[in-house]
């Protein structure tokens, strides 16, 4: 695959580093999370978001996200992200050789303060002083924020569209390099997807770029699907389907990578990814974290010999 | 719901008491069974494909599907399908009272021949000597025919287009009443439904009716996402994704009723259907098939206070 891209390209970014060990039973040692990434490099993901920079009391599993970034980060044709949720993070996060970080402002305001004690509009001025700093100090850092609970809130319900679209104006109002809309609780159905990508990129262009998707109702691909439809070419997914909300009671796992990239590559698009090698990756998590349910349907069945029909 | 119908409203068919339990681990009692039946009826359902008429030897599960239809004949507003592989099943299904049948033909040679003895042409020909019979002496039979392995077959691989079509024209020629195109093993993939509906859609019409999907590889609702946006509006299902296919070897269940409902409703489609009574029929399955694991994502995450979201 070359640098360039044609209309049928889709860019799979792989969370469960992050989004997935963050709710894992168990904490995985460093150099196996390091193998872990290598071998989805390996398998042709060229896009990982390799942990967060968080204080470290309120997310143990996190606190090697510096030495992960440091062995990774001249992996060749693979961008890391790291999770931050302020400033500080970011400033840690760069310091340790991120070039992108992802800051997630909660649209639903119940949401926001139970997971960071702070406000949306208090959240989203950070993601201020996080692009202000970046301009002035780290201009090689991309600042990408990601539109929380945007689908729905197990909290809240279900999220008024004109809230999310606030929000999204707000954050590139703040200088957000590029946004996602994160369906944090799994609650979003495809029409809606439909719907709200579209006002979306009425409303901030070409700036929204990903969709984070959660398979909570079993809709995640679907969600996935009418994404694709919108033209959104960029998803979040985990290995095994791992992940999860610690504040949002209820919330299962992200998208399962595994599935998600045959659903993209059955249906004629292109990830680079080899899903055979893919699937042979969930060793890794297997010899890392032996009490957690690996999900996935695609591993279950075992790759057909043959299943590209465009 | 009245029986006229608005653009949106879909028709879920269970299919559980065939397709799932053919594939059970043990057979469940026959009071348990129509326990089930009224349980699902009382939720919403309204079309219910109840078992099958084949030889005791092949499914002993089914041995009981007589007594089943006579008990079940009159439940008020709900059609019964029972599944039949020829003319024989067909007399059978309709001297117990059953007004409507589905007839299933293999696309792939293989399948067919692996599934019934019969290649694809036999099989359609089979079709053909039921509807005749029908004609004659049972004219308030509906025949339905379904096109298995339409979208792939786990021994020959994805499945042309052209031969798929050549199928559901024979099986319209052969005078079958309406047309089910099913994903038997569970092989495809939203752009192919889009594909392969529109395309059967120009050569049989409105003959085509239905799709019946398997969750094989976790696509199963963006599937069924792809046929709504295809204009269908009639979905096979079994709760709690009972079901596969005995000689479809990695096959797994039925796409999951309890999370399609929640697919069709989040997304403003009315199914008639009470999504909480229905997970609770769950109950019923854990009581009758307690070595069966049960899946389905609503089921596990609970339904969510509020989730219509058009």
């Amino acid at each position: 695959m070359t640098a360039s891209s044609s209309a049928d390209e889709v860019l799979v970014r792989e969370v469960g580093p992050r989004d997935g060990l963050q709710m894992a039973r168990g904490t995985m040692a460093t150099d196996l999370k390091i193998r872990w990434i290598k071998a989805l490099a390996h398998a042709g993901v060229r896009s990982i978001e390799v942990g967060s920079f968080v204080p470290l009391k309120l997310i143990p599993q996190m606190a090697d996200t510096g030495e992960v970034v440091a062995a990774l980060r001249d992996l060749p044709g693979v961008a890391l992200t790291a999770l931050v949720p302020n400033l500080k993070g970011a400033q840690r996060a760069h310091a340790a050789g991120a070039r992108r970080v992802i800051v997630p402002v909660s649209v639903s305001e119940s949401h926001s303060r139970a997971n960071t004690n702070k406000g949306t509009d208090e959240a989203i001025a950070e993601v201020g002083r996080i692009t202000a700093w970046s301009r002035a100090e780290a201009p090689d850092l991309h600042v990408e924020a990601g539109c929380a609970t945007a689908f729905g809130c197990s909290i809240e319900g279900v999220m008024p569209q004109d809230r999310v679209l606030r929000v999204a104006e707000g954050l590139v109002a703040a200088g957000a390099d590029s946004l996602v809309l994160a369906d944090t609780v799994g609650y979003g159905n495809p029409a809606q997807v439909k719907r709200l990508v579209a006002a979306a990129r009425s409303a901030v262009g070409d700036r929204l770029e990903a969709l984070h998707l959660h398979d909570t109702m079993g809709l995640g691909l679907a969600n996935a699907y009418a994404g694709l439809e919108s033209g959104i070419r960029q998803f979040d997914a985990s290995l095994a389907g791992l992940g999860g909300c610690p504040y949002a009671p209820g919330a299962s796992g992200n998208i399962v990578t595994e599935d998600l990239v045959f659903l993209l590559e059955s249906a004629g698009f292109s990830t680079g990814i080899d899903l055979a090698a893919l699937v042979a990756a969930r060793d890794l998590l297997r010899e890392g974290l032996p009490d957690e349910l690996l999900q996935g349907q695609v591993a279950r069945a075992g790759v057909p010999r043959t299943y590209h029909t465009a």
